[in-house]
């Protein structure tokens, strides 16, 4: 299928349109015409080749919400017309022990990327969703519930998932302490989603600046990382800390924070973090780790708990023909908190 | 009462003889002869004033093992003449939730520790077990199960505890799969507390030069850190790894190893260790966490463990008036593995 999308092709070349090709559907899968895509930070490290493994022609996006258009001859759990999405991830083993516990997110073959990767059959290129079609293998399409907000439900697909999957694996629920550090489209969904799984929330952050932005999500408190009183009174008070921060930092002030056996899960920065002490970690257990997305069953229970909870990102809509200033605004952190693309843009382009 | 004592007076002065003073007997005290007292590195660092807190004279020694010679009058648990030990700590509040699950090393109000510490009551100094005699509450005397040789226990008392401890808390059982970085009086120590729990163990050193130490110990294999295609192949084949390096060290070429969700648990070193990149973490859900001994019950239980299955340190005695002497050797990592002063050499001096 001839589609049409915004690709980079350098990585120094601003986006621009792009024809892309569709593969013809095969048994299993779902053809989906885009309705809305989310602007991920990680498209724009992937665009200028930041982590240095792009590949050009490259069309970012993988926070896709959709309608289907046609289905492959054993499709079973879609058809035509259905609302559906796709994340991050468009394909993976599904042998091994991982895949098999439905965390296809760690793959032991490694996961197929929604885009910038190779198909695993053809080993052609991935697309991604800043285009007005895609064509994914139906076990990695996930459905979008009816009461969910389409025109805003797209950056759950990454950020969504990317914050509620730590608070699955951590347990949190009524009466969990969590923490959050970084407000912006990791940050923002992390309170929300801690919110609404009952815990107590506070936005750590170097002000109160953000203090009624916090509360205005759901935060019950903002503790001030910059105060070294309310941080020396913080010690030991929570259970969980998200740390949203998407560049190289100093781990050193939020360690203490955790109580006896208690972790701060790194979502945000790919790559290196500064040194740090080991103190805090002997002392009280502490630990320090990370966490990639989830699974396709984790992301499907995500958007069913969205769906649930009325739990919706809070979205800035641009035209695909604004995607260039929206990354340039992205970098500044000028976003409250993701932007969308309205892929009805992309026809008039 | 009076005793004698091995003190050092100041950060640059050798540890000499000195006289000490214990206090009369409260209550729920136990009075004890100590004839056995291990030497660990913290001893050199706390006699160095390297971390900046010594209170001096410093009387050091927190691996104690010796003879009870009296009780208080409420004590229950200990008669004259029962053969006892005292590891890290002689108090703690024991009314906050850590006392109260026994996880005493936790103490929301901060342990009282056997040297270079105030006692809760009086305010005294603590002086260590680099000395002939001992007083301490019975709730943190530990009983010597018959079967256990008290002559090499004292090093289960801080080296035993230490790593014993994370393979509790991380489930260690048979079937894990642990690796041990360092082969030193921690590291010696969590390869035949491993192997006695089943667990398949890999110590892992620079070279392969420690193969036969590490096989004479009972581990399964060495696996060579500079060996970029051994390390390769173990990327992911570890559920539990214990970090025993004492010294400031990158934790990169130790993260990969770790299997999904699996842990690296820090018991050497005290304070920085090196930038390291969230990859690891993030592309696995790996840990990094520490761990400090364990608490009073934990360390009977490894006492009780040790003697049902053999387990003892390797020790080389020496008396105490080589103890400066044991310094400098340990500070080359030039004993195999835990010096332990036999305290009859007190008598003597």
């Amino acid at each position: 299928m001839k589609t049409i999308g915004y690709a980079a092709t350098s990585a120094t070349q601003p986006l621009a349109p792009h024809d892309v090709t569709r593969r013809d559907l095969r048994d299993n899968d779902v053809a989906i015409e885009i309705l809305y895509c989310g602007v991920c930070h990680s498209d724009l490290h992937q665009a200028r080749n930041d982590w240095g493994a792009s590949i050009y022609p490259l069309v970012p996006g993988h926070e896709i919400v959709g309608r289907v258009t046609a289905t492959g001859s054993a499709v079973t759990r879609y058809k035509t017309g259905d609302r559906v999405a796709v994340g991050c991830i468009v394909d993976s083993c599904g042998k091994c022990d991982q895949c098999l516990k439905h965390e296809e997110q760690m793959c032991r073959e490694g996961v197929t990327q929604t885009y910038n990767d190779h198909d695993r059959i053809t080993g052609d290129v991935t697309y991604g969703g800043y285009s007005k079609h895609i064509v994914v293998r139906e076990e990695f399409v996930l459905s979008i519930p009816e009461a969910l907000d389409i025109a805003r439900a797209a950056p759950l697909l990454c950020a969504g998932i990317t914050t509620y999957s730590p608070l699955r694996t951590w347990n949190v629920g009524p009466g969990s302490r969590v923490g959050v550090v970084g407000l912006g489209g990791l940050g923002h969904m992390a309170v929300k989603l801690a919110v609404g799984l009952g815990a107590e929330v506070t936005v750590i952050s170097r002000t109160e600046a953000k203090k009624a932005d916090a509360l205005a999500l759901g935060a019950d408190r903002v503790l001030a990382s910059g105060d070294a009183e309310a941080m020396a009174a913080a010690v030991s008070s929570f259970d969980l800390i998200i740390d949203t921060i998407p560049v190289r930092h100093d781990l050193s002030p939020y360690l203490p924070l955790l109580d006896v056996d208690a972790t701060l899960v790194i979502v945000g920065q790919l790559g290196m973090v500064d040194e740090h002490s080991t103190m805090p970690l002997l002392m009280g257990r502490r630990r320090i780790s990370g966490s990639p997305i989830g699974g396709i069953a984790e992301t499907q229970e995500m958007l069913n708990f969205c769906a649930r909870m009325n739990i919706l990102p809070e979205c800035e809509m641009i035209a695909i023909q604004d995607i260039n200033a929206a990354f340039e605004r992205m970098e500044r952190a000028d976003v409250r908190y993701r932007f969308v693309i309205d892929m009805a843009s992309l026809e008039a382009a």
